[in-house]
């Protein structure tokens, strides 16, 4: 990953920020075009922007092929490993495998998929969801980035053509398989003093987006008394965010993005907007606790004279990776400890549709999407070789 | 107003947004002189980039002058008055009592001033501070806007020396009276059904930012436990704000402009800035209330895992306007009500150097800093005249 290290990075928020189709993300495709070309891998963009690097049988038959992958976008102010990770392993283990001149009687593939972090849409996995139908395309198509423009609109200015933006059975279909690298986001392979393990689960996880409307005015001629503040009655819901997500074991709720509109120091705004992220390995329990998030929100708004809309951006179930697959992965990683993840992901997205897999790589300090993010030079050799075994294992 | 009407509509947050040297500020300040040429004004750029249309005496003395003026600069998303109501209301003024064909003694002039707001520096009423010395040159020239540009690199490419920008006493001390006009920012004429005020006095207000720091990391992945999340100690020390002005009479505290950072949705916040504005009659209970508020913070801060960084933008003491020149306004506007206001105005740091006096025009809904801020063409008029009528009262 040497030759993207510098990629991105962010002056302001420190670390790295790699919005899709950015220049920053952009230059990482471009990257990832000439890895692959050099390696003679074919390099095919599908209708919704994802890269797929084939390395062809010389029958050129692509049925149940074994596909690896991830992204190369990142979160505003993100680490370096999280997404560019998985791609950079899934070469390596490329020219491990090509080293070893394998017989194959299966196509190969690195998939990355556009917009996972869904940081610039709104939309998580936006790519995968695509693909897979997940996300119906004139929703896709008409989700706005912060600057108001629609993905439409930029991806066609990316050479997208927007009437093939969509699901895409004959692409899903070739995927025999699929494994994706990924940097563990928490503490649980260091706890564990391993270098890699091989994923469970995927919590169930959600998106919501709260606008709180109270009185734009002036902040030094109205008084307290007469105020429909949104940014008030906003604070008290997140602070009750945390109190609710703290009564369920395991729940995990966080407001990471709000805005106030206008954004004045000397003006009561007239609109707050937040977005809420809610996860549980029960999906009963996340629309618990987004319920009563929301029944809290509407008796602060109340009382603040303030007015709530409230809306799910995405929703995905707790997802658990195809037990067989996760077998054979086992069988080829022995002593491998089984980990689940609070993380979405593609994988996640594609394990309704296809048999889905993921390895994860330690994370010393366990912090992800921020700048501190790491990972050890051994481990990620580690990975890519864990990599390497796997996918060769489900070669024949 | 209505060669103005359409200059920095803003199409996101409704209202106008027009911060110091934007485009539509820009455009405005042509307008102005365009108008004031127009009238055989004479129109000068000082060295902090406020514009003085002079209406010189035949001997060119402007020693003593009679000076009226407000700003053009707007709040994100603010109303059509604020600022262009008393520039355009001294042009009308102008017109009215050049018609008259007055005597006059005194050099009269209209001053605007740039970035009154601090909307886009930080420090309201920008101009006139550092036209008093109210400001310190290099720590003017060292302000930053929100993309990180410096207040002397922005005025240096548009056409000021930064050796130049600081206080300038020879113009200031030409300067005999200073009245502003006003659109009111509350109800105070709507309550008393009269269409005019004079000035008594701006009530006492600063600005402090508090930045909260804690630990970036995934949403997904971080237990509730495990948290610093400088987003819900923000919340609760915003709830705290408004919790603790209102213990206070007379007191309004008012957090309008908060900036996570990095901002992703998936993402527990490294940091969350937030800015903090402060107003009470009396200096000693505002002192009071910032000391309450910051100890609040700090309290949360500790409660949950963050650290809090606090400081003072800007502070103006309570103002009265002089006497004398208020007592002469109620002379020449007889039966005008006088009010108390809560904003901070260019005309409140002047009186601290030169005789000044403010003009308020009805605001029927006493909303500002919003799209929906408004006055009636009526009252507009009478404002222009009542303006003319006290300039005039005061040239002899």
């Amino acid at each position: 990953m040497a030759g993207i290290a510098g990629t991105g990075q962010d002056p302001l928020r420190g670390g790295y920020s790699r919005p899709v189709y950015s220049s920053a993300e952009i230059d990482l495709r471009t990257w990832f075009i000439e890895q692959a070309t050099r390696r003679q891998l074919s390099v095919e963009e599908d209708g919704n922007g994802a890269l797929w690097a084939w390395w062809d049988l010389p029958t050129g038959i692509r049925t149940n092929a074994v596909v690896t992958g991830s992204h190369l976008d990142s979160v505003p102010g993100g680490g370096p490993f999280d997404g560019p990770l998985g791609v950079a392993s899934a070469l390596i283990a490329f020219d491990l495998m090509q080293a070893k001149n394998l017989a194959r009687t299966r196509a190969m593939a690195i998939l990355v998929f556009p917009e996972e972090e869904g940081s610039r849409f709104g939309v998580a996995c936006l790519g995968s969801r695509l693909l897979t139908g997940a996300i119906d395309r004139n929703k896709a198509l008409n989700l706005r980035d912060p600057d108001g423009n629609s993905f439409a609109d930029i991806a066609s200015s990316n050479g997208l053509d927007p009437r093939f933006i969509g699901p895409d059975r004959r692409l899903l279909g070739q995927i025999g398989v699929f494994v994706e690298l990924h940097v563990e986001q928490g503490l649980g392979l260091a706890d564990l003093d391993h270098p890699v393990a091989i994923g469970g689960s995927i919590l169930g996880h959600g998106r919501w987006k709260l606008s709180m409307r109270g009185q734009g005015n002036h902040a030094g001629t109205t008084l307290m008394s007469d105020r429909k503040d949104p940014m008030v009655a906003a604070a008290r819901s997140i602070a009750a965010v945390q109190q609710i997500a703290r009564t369920r074991d395991n729940a995990r709720a966080t407001v990471g993005r709000l805005q106030p509109v206008p954004g004045g120091t000397n003006v009561i705004a007239s609109r707050v907007d937040y977005w809420l992220d809610v996860r549980h390995p029960d999906d009963a329990v996340t629309a618990g606790v987004v319920q009563e998030i929301h029944e809290s929100a509407q008796v602060i708004a109340a009382e603040e004279g303030c007015t709530l809309d409230f809306s799910q951006e995405s929703l995905s179930p707790t997802v658990s990776f195809d037990a067989k697959l996760s077998g054979q992965l086992g069988l080829a990683l022995p002593n491998t400890p089984v980990l689940d993840t609070g993380a979405g992901h593609d994988a996640g997205v594609l394990a309704g549709h296809v048999p889905s897999a993921m390895i994860f790589v330690r994370n010393p300090n366990g912090i992800s999407h921020s700048p501190e993010e790491y990972v050890e030079d051994a481990d990620a050799e580690l990975g890519a070789a864990a990599l390497a075994d796997a996918l060769a294992s489900l070669l024949q």
